[in-house]
């Protein structure tokens, strides 16, 4: 296998180098392939390298960065006067060559700026879109977009968007003519506002895409669609809510097998099923939601993660990186954009 | 107690009164003092009362009426082409003071657009909103709204929605100084959409609500905050997408169960406290949603429901009659938008 290199913001997310760069090391040995470059304080990262017993080596190189992106910072803001942090660092490498995909736990608004000044967006493209893989019912994830890097989408954002996911369920789970929905208030033709009205006349016009028509928020989880698309306000809302739900009844779960001495024993005969249940719906497990439509790799780690998590958002990086997803996209992009216009 | 009366919208929702009719008589054992009239084809509720062994008498009545609202419509037409529709007819007998409340499983739009001309909006409000309770880690249900009934909403109508919530939230469940927030993809005070913004100045100044600041998906059911604020669309989305989270999961530990002989054996002995779980979490049970800010009760059930569910959305309107909660909302309305004008 030919060797790949990941550039990690180390300074993004809640708790910065205390979880990314456990996670890093936790890469680094499940695949010997993969090279990291942690950008970010010398010093902190050092600090953390140390408590783990680790140092810089060919495939862990440490490059400095004077400055961090804060969580609240203003995108607009940060694109200005964070040049030198972690973050736009990290992209830099991914322009540069130097990286093959660049991972953040930092904050979406700025890395989706950034993201786009930096590596800019495809032909046809005009705003990239945050997606992830959510669970189904029948095991096989459906493609969510976008999560939250656009607040306000026009029916052309939506469209492009449809027309992205679609080419990222063909090429990274090799389904054939992916069942594109967008999510509504209802699935009769007259529901919705204007956005998702017009977005829905554009899909039907697209022989090139399988369009599936609107679907409910209740049938996300029932996989009959691989793409389920809406604006990003709506989507990182659904994205958490449904995390959300997940680990409280998760929690439910748990507790009531713990309240009783049968109810224990019960749990443990479980114990196999019950952790299969926790992998399949964890929202852990589908940490590491992609930024598409980029000219490079773009993955975005939620803030709030453990090592765990943030090591499944390198997982999803390096199977980018291998399935040359963005150059995929282009391809099929120009397909149906060309064909279209 | 002083006996209410209900008027339900016998033909409303998927099963019509294969559904309403076995729940309505539930309703009327439940409670002693309530009386039903029951709207929609004379034919189909006979039919229904028959294989139930039941008849009119005077805590049952019949209203027959010649039209049906299909789920599909538009509201716009329904309310032009359908006035002699069961669900218009249930609103007239709450208008006219023959029934205390409506509650109809009906099309949302139309029981929406037809109960702000029958009923009419209270003073300072210029749309209903759909209001439900939400389960939560700590048992209080928390208030979303709206779910639906405003696909597009500008801030004013943002803050009119929290002021109703916290009204409800205040007089439902004796509440004091309810924590409200506003969903947004982020807590930070940059987050959000040009509404939200907005919404959330609106709610700064305003001393008489107890506003919270922005909430995110994951934490609604976290139990903080006592009223969630949304526009119709994320609300719609979010509430339908908590459900389908939870009904999945709540069939993967069924599942589980069921797959080891054991385990069903010891599942049997749990079953009381298997129950319980469903029945915290399970969405049925907490079916019924309120359309706030008219002049009188509407419950909304959720279409597609079984008989128990039903139930419960009649057993919300039996609530909101007892507490008189358009009466309180008014006066309490008028207190915060007087002060505040």
């Amino acid at each position: 296998m030919t060797s790949l290199t990941l550039a990690l913001d180390a300074m993004g997310g809640d708790f910065g180098p205390h979880v990314t760069v456990p996670a890093a090391l936790q890469a680094l040995s499940h695949f010997p392939h993969l090279n990291l470059i942690l950008v970010g304080d010398r010093i902190a990262i050092g600090e953390q390298l140390r408590s783990h017993n680790a140092t810089e080596s060919p495939r862990l190189q440490l490059l400095h960065a004077e400055q961090v992106v804060s969580m609240s910072e203003r995108p607009a803001q940060a694109l200005r006067t964070r040049r030198q942090s972690s973050m736009r660092l990290a992209l830099d490498l991914v322009r540069d060559g130097q990286a093959d995909a660049c991972v953040s736990a930092g904050n979406t608004g700025a890395l989706m700026a950034m993201s786009k000044v930096v590596l800019r967006t495809l032909p046809g493209i005009d705003r990239p879109a945050l997606v992830a893989r959510v669970p189904t019912v029948i095991g096989k994830p459906v493609y969510l977009l976008d999560l939250g890097a656009n607040v306000v989408c026009d029916s052309d954002t939506l469209f492009q968007f449809a027309v992205m996911g679609s080419v990222l369920a063909e090429c990274s789970d090799q389904r054939g003519a992916p069942k594109v929905a967008l999510l509504n208030v209802g699935t009769e033709q007259v529901k919705g506002n204007d956005q998702v009205q017009q977005a829905a006349q554009l899909l039907q016009q697209t022989p090139q895409l399988n369009y599936a028509g609107f679907i409910e928020g209740d049938a996300i989880f029932k996989g009959d669609v691989d793409v389920i698309v809406c604006d990003g306000f709506v989507g990182n809302v659904t994205l958490k809510t449904t995390e959300g739900a997940a680990r409280l009844l998760l929690q439910q779960v748990h507790d009531a097998i713990q309240g009783n001495l049968l109810a224990k024993l019960l749990g443990w005969l479980l114990k196999k099923r019950l952790k299969q249940l926790n992998q399949h719906m964890n929202p852990d497990q589908y940490n590491g939601a992609s930024l598409l439509g980029l000219r490079g790799i773009v993955v975005k780690s939620h803030g709030n993660v453990d090592k765990t998590a943030f090591f499944h958002a390198i997982e999803q990086a390096v199977a980018e990186v291998e399935q040359q997803v963005p150059l995929q996209i282009k391809d099929r992009l120009e397909s149906v954009l060309l064909e279209k216009s």
